[in-house]
């Protein structure tokens, strides 16, 4: 999404990290996405904050870390907030048990565990919804990286149904005006293997 | 850490998050440590990487986050291999089993969680010894925040016993540099409740 923003053309590689491939792991021994080669510079950058880190240092178009010291420390605490605490409590748990488990080992999901990253979700969004209350965007005033990164998330989670949007008037809203962009669209349009999303998925009014 | 290298004053509040005080989550909605205020300026300061970003940009003293955009991509990776990795692997199952165990559930610690935490401190004592033949310092030729990020959290597992330095010369090599530094010594000063360290802990020849 941030290369979209940024007008950065790029080719996606699958790869599926749970599969340990010899060949990812000498690129990355941290065995995890994303990695980001650029071949023309000859520069392998691995971990999402690193790279979109990278980004804003090298292209100036579409800055997502801005404004002074202090708002650039909370647009970060945000990306850490839904790359870390949201995937943790929601995206990961969705992606093992709808996902990874029927994938890699034809299992069905948990409804325990389902149950509790819907849950999770609702709180998350209870969150957003208050940041929305008191900001345009949820980093502050413009855009932001957080932005970016919280839609991201959520795009997996409702792509997996694990989004309920009932009472979620704010969060919708914010989420539509991202799903409307131009760099959100490949995203929108990507697949799962086996798993099909939700009806409401890629209309850009649900 | 970054607040001694740079100089910069500070004084330590200790804050223990798996209590979940009311008072802490009203800073920090993630519930977890470090939160760092700046009284002066009226600014509170919430995730390790955001703090260590928002000092590198606000303190010119003691970069720690430098060379080219690949460089401090590099450094950055380094930094959440061992925030993230080696937290999840090695620190954060000693501490729960060697401290939370002990002070909050007055229970005995799981061998077994204990063992796996101590394997898995000698694969990443392997890395870096690999990053030590290749390079001086962890991020490259000059001692940067990866050197910083990794001698917090090797500390804090040697404190609590889990780290075997037969065999790994180079690290421990690096490892004695880094304590002889004055920003180490508050560090290796401070002592949890109950849990006593190793004999070598502190010893700066170990």
């Amino acid at each position: 999404m941030l290369l979209g923003e940024k007008g950065v053309g790029y080719e996606l590689v699958r790869e599926s990290p749970w599969l340990r491939r010899d060949e990812f792991l000498d690129m990355n021994p941290a065995g995890q996405t994303p990695v980001m080669v650029d071949a023309v510079r000859g520069i392998l950058l691995i971990d999402s904050m690193a790279i979109c880190e990278y980004l804003e240092e090298t292209v100036e178009k579409a800055a997502m870390i801005h404004g002074t010291a202090a708002n650039r420390a909370e647009i970060r605490r945000l990306v850490t907030w839904f790359d870390t605490h949201f995937f943790h409590d929601v995206t990961g748990p969705l992606l093992h048990e709808r996902m990874v488990k029927r994938l890699a080992h034809r299992v069905a999901p948990d409804g325990k565990a389902l149950r509790e990253a819907m849950k999770a979700a609702v709180s998350h969004l209870d969150y957003t919804d208050y940041l929305l209350d008191h900001r345009q965007w949820l980093g502050g005033a413009t855009l932001s990286l957080a932005d970016l990164a919280a839609a991201s998330q959520i795009s997996i989670a409702d792509y997996l149904g694990g989004i309920d949007w009932k009472g979620h008037d704010q969060t919708a809203r914010w989420y539509q005006g991202l799903k409307s962009r131009p760099s959100f669209r490949p995203l929108l349009a990507e697949r799962m293997e086996l798993v099909a999303p939700p009806a409401h998925y890629d209309n850009l009014d649900f």
